[in-house]
């Protein structure tokens, strides 16, 4: 039986969602809502909504289903306009937002369970792309989609909505909203507060040492590559989960004193230990890559600075799900090598090294 | 005129240093010290030294250079026992440790400028890899080379030194040792202290929150990634590179501090600018870098999703600063696959963009 999906926000997030329900569902109709309208022109030409508007409250009614996946400050506004529309009955009404808490207790504080039937959602998949032009159907294979029912979700929502979306290829996963904000605080949320402070940190450096720039490399650059995530959207992410960061910032704080302890009394058993523990969790941790843009398999070449070698390399590799070739100009301390080759899957990454070896004298590394 | 080459420490960096040498100098002797057998072995096997010892003191006398590549314990360990030696008049020595001051204050103190050359030396690069068989002629390729001359330094240390390693190809860069360590702290020692923390904090929290395993994606993982350092390197790096990086401890946490009273008096103003700053460094920093990991100029060329093709196109840009090349597949049939081309140069760009669109009928955008 068709339905009437309706999403809110046609950027790279509620794009591609319309794309993965298409994929199973191509009898849906999926009506859009952008504010701006490149994206919904673009949202219309790649067959991602069938209508698009740029008024909100005017497509709402038609849905069987509504997915707000617009930015966490509209989506509380959403539901208030949500509130004070008549709606199919029973009408299924998710988001997508990086905190939940926040959005969920609105959810239920304003909306009526009699009418309609809300569950929060979090789509842990992304890139640094944005925009309906960089949707893509695959952005969240395999990727964890957070489902945190509250006391008011019934439990036709979290079927329903599986099936909706079942052509995403996620992994649903359900949790509790106030957990689910605590541990992205966690892994994610403060782990921006940290690579921006170490941005801003490391500029205000070069102020007073110009080499500060030139000496930065590969461990630098990986931890404050976040630092350039959307400041919009990390702002609303701080204000909607304030406890949760607040606690981690002071908990981190009291393990910058331990280590300065260890280092002012000369505790080199201790700094070995702190070293040592935070490897091992590591590796026990195998933090794992989800499906997203900038998550594949790489492989690291140490070839000599020539063209032909590039070339001879990309000829031994025909056949593999190569994605992405980039030479490293600079040779820096934690960059394996210079020739940087990502793959879509471990197998082609692992063949590809054993063919590389193989057939030349060059080191290759897996990260 | 031939030298002999004495090299303390046969693992992934003494290795690689004797096959730079090696390669502009054949006719060098190279002895090498390690103590263990099985990088000792290896080194001779690869023909990285002609002869190896375990007994640091035996080779010494007979070398014109000594390069120290044992761990920085061990260095200034060895500083003592060259002290003691008779060795060759002028001969020039140098090490290879991640903090100089420390280092070079002790040649200072411990040599006679009299008898022996020393300049402090730190080669920037490196991989995860240990001990001679990961050695190679090209790990230090285009790296920096950071040579630390002390007031009795003298001019022809640092000139033989660059012509001994001129195989390695690196680029030598001079540096005042307090300076160096300084602005290694930053870029490199406290962010370890950071990602060990960090993986430390998240190890804990996994104990309260069991999905924290589950839902560190991407940028944790840059964040931590790291973390999985030696151990035993990093407690020698924090012993003797102290105060910068209590320093460097000292000034992050205030700016944490910053951060909490940013999020408790739900200033979003300062919270946007925070994010959006740090973006700005990020970006900054980057361009002004040689090869850095964020594009310059793009060129995208919809090819036939066939191999030959994108090869074809590579051998038709040969010249030009390309550094990275990426296979965006696309999710619709009667689109080819769409290859996007980056090069250094804007001139690069609209130079290949003729060259492709004279030598195929393939359309060619510049974004």
């Amino acid at each position: 039986m068709t339905k009437t999906i309706y999403i809110a926000g046609l950027g790279l997030i509620g794009g591609s969602i319309a794309l993965g329900i298409k994929r199973d569902h191509p009898d849906y109709k999926i009506l859009g809502y952008n504010r701006g309208e490149v994206s919904r022109q673009i949202a219309l030409e790649r067959g991602m909504v069938d209508e698009a508007t740029d008024d909100f409250a005017a497509f709402a009614p038609l849905a069987d289903v509504i997915i707000l996946a617009v930015p966490i400050e509209q989506t509380l506004d959403f539901l208030d306009i949500l509130a004070g529309l008549v709606l199919k009955p029973n009408v299924l009404i998710t988001d997508a937002g990086s905190t939940k808490l926040t959005i969920v207790e609105k959810a239920d504080r304003v909306l009526d369970p009699k009418k309609v039937r809300f569950i929060g959602s979090h789509p842990m998949a992304g890139s640094h792309k944005s925009g309906a032009q960089a949707a893509d159907v695959n952005l969240f294979e395999n990727a964890y989609y957070i489902l945190t029912p509250s006391a008011l979700t019934v439990e036709s929502a979290i079927s329903e909505l599986q099936d909706v979306l079942s052509g995403l290829h996620v992994r649903f996963t359900l949790m509790d909203a106030g957990e689910h904000d605590q541990v992205t605080s966690q892994v994610s949320h403060f782990p921006h507060v940290l690579a921006s402070s170490l941005m801003l940190q490391a500029g205000d450096y070069r102020e007073r040492y110009s080499m500060t720039q030139h000496l930065a490399a590969g461990g630098f650059r990986d931890m404050t590559r976040i630092a350039e995530s959307e400041p919009g959207m990390w702002t609303s992410i701080l204000a909607t989960n304030q406890d949760a960061i607040l606690e981690r910032i002071e908990d981190f704080k009291n393990r910058l004193d331990a280590v300065a302890q260890m280092i002012v009394h000369r505790d080199q058993v201790a700094l070995w230990n702190f070293f040592h523990q935070g490897s091992q969790i590591r590796k026990e941790m195998e933090i794992h890559r989800r499906g997203g843009v900038d998550s594949f398999y790489d492989l690291y070449v140490n070839i000599p600075d020539e063209e032909d070698e590039v070339l001879k390399i990309m000829e031994l590799l025909r056949g593999t799900s190569l994605m992405n070739l980039r030479i490293n100009e600079e040779n820096r301390e934690d960059i394996h090598g210079i020739l940087q080759i990502t793959f879509k899957t471990q197998a082609d990454q692992i063949r590809s090294k054993e063919i590389i070896e193989k057939a030349t004298d060059y080191q290759v590394f897996i990260d």
